[in-house]
């Protein structure tokens, strides 16, 4: 496919327009940093800070898409536009995302209102901080008052991620196994409102002493977070939880400017990475290529430490 | 507390003797970076290269340290002395580890044979692949024969660390949920050889069966791939277990340059990242610091790609 040069004003102008395909492009070239991608979105940048952006993780099968898909019900019929960064875990090899329940959020596809755009965990670390940051960024220019983003966050990377939101929500179920092994997750630090999901289940109470002993074993306490139950399919809970959602927005209103400052933080050093990677990798290609100097150091003629420092001076100033 | 400086060759040197304070030492040097420590392992590499290195990873509360315990028993009975590298995930706020299941190998605490080492996922990304690197690379060159990472290895990071090994078991358990779920890990695509542990508990059939659906999902199919049945609470299957190990490693001995040639690639561009980065982070704090800097950013005076771009200029050649 050939794809017509656009000049970024244009491709900006064109998405602050609510040019729904124009959108698309920006946030794909963005991800495949498609060089000129990032000057739309100095265009935009101005325009942003403005939605709310609610962090949504938890365990996998704890039903976190149901509780997504809930969630944008509400907000759409409160009359927002509500934009959606969802994470696909991919493989480290096929490079393919896993689409399962996106499916589940089809019924939204038709309205106009919701904008889906799913990322892979792809490539190489810290990427998808920087991919997430982008997309939050151009849904919010374009108007969208809330951006959910979505990540199954066990891994430091999607903790990562979930940190660049407002308000982080942890997904999890009845019966996981002992505290020892839900803690191993290390998410719940990160929560601002847990949810146990399918609390129509068994174990339910259990579930909930436990997070409540292990809330208290958490730096700062288990100080205004709020555990809400829900039945995300039959909709139990999801008033409550929109609630919650709302009053830990006005009481971290205050903190807000120092969180926003802490997102700009990862997304400059993430850019950074990016740029001094990008020169290495120019470097090495000059040197023969990365498995030629692997090889060396595969073989012991020199250690890897030797060999990055020889290529570090090289461009470095 | 003042550690008295110690030259990196005789450093070094007592590690090669089998002094384990000094290899401790060695390690949390290299792990915090400590000026000098590189020069340790340069001395030491030339002396790598022997060990098998073993990965251990799957779904929390599959088991896995119960697993490594009886793998560890296994390989000391063999003569084999083992060497073990704990990857606990740790709270990105805290940076402190969760040893719970650590625990658990502590009756291998007196045995000169096994030296443990727990490494916390904190910090910065990448940060892990190289810690872990250079831990495997000590223990390598202290001749330990097996050395095994274990790791929960749902996230991108502990993929990648995973990726070190010569042979990747990934530990699963009976009645985790449909297939899109337990794909959604994944990790299924680096496994090597798959575990189902509780295998006395009712579903174990199933889950296999789901496992063989998925596996012919996977790029290059099932082709070779062993599901072993165990029950590491009593040992059951643990024979077995050890048996495919030994098989996965004599068919990979072909491929096993390409794998440490991939390993070395890893290796040398989290080193060269680190190396930008701390190029980065001195001239961010000639700048009046990175809170400064992302000050302007969260305000929308400046875009974060502006921002980054203009450090990157100042640090590169």
């Amino acid at each position: 496919m050939t794809v017509p040069a656009c000049p970024p004003t244009s491709l900006a102008a064109r998405v602050l327009d609510g040019d729904l395909r124009a959108a698309a492009r920006l946030m794909r070239d963005l991800d495949d940093q498609i060089p000129g991608a990032a000057d739309a979105l100095r265009t935009l940048y101005p325009r942003t800070g403005k939605a709310f952006v609610l962090g949504i993780t938890g365990n996998p099968g704890a039903g976190k898409s149901t509780v997504v898909d809930a969630l944008i019900a509400r907000y759409r019929r409160a009359g927002q536009r509500v934009g959606v960064v969802a994470i696909d875990p991919s493989s480290p090899f096929s490079g393919g995302a896993i689409l399962g329940d996106r499916i589940r959020m089809q019924r939204h596809a038709t309205d106009d209102g919701v904008f889906i755009r799913s990322l892979a965990t792809r490539g190489h670390m810290g990427g998808l901080t920087r991919s997430t940051g982008d997309v939050v960024a151009v849904l919010d220019a374009m108007g969208y008052g809330v951006v959910i983003i979505e990540t199954v966050g066990v891994g430091q990377d999607e903790v990562e991620v979930i940190t660049a939101a407002d308000t982080a929500v942890v997904v999890t179920v009845p019966g996981l196994g002992d505290e020892v092994q839900a803690l191993k997750a290390g998410i719940l630090e990160i929560a601002d409102v847990l949810v146990v999901n399918k609390a129509d289940r068994e174990g339910t109470d259990r579930t909930i002493r436990d997070l409540l002993t292990m809330l208290q074993l958490r730096e700062g306490g288990e100080a205004e977070m709020e555990i809400i139950r829900t039945v995300a399919t039959t909709g139990e809970g999801m008033d409550d939880l929109v609630q919650a959602i709302d009053r830990h927005r006005a009481r971290a209103a205050g903190s807000a400017s120092d969180r926003r400052r802490k997102q700009a933080e990862a997304q400059i050093m993430t850019i950074l990475s990016d740029a001094t990677r990008a020169a290495a990798l120019v470097e090495v290609a000059r040197r023969g290529g990365l498995a030629k100097i692997a090889e060396d150091v595969a073989a012991r003629r020199i250690d890897p430490y030797t060999a990055a420092e020889s290529v570090a001076a090289a461009i470095l100033r």
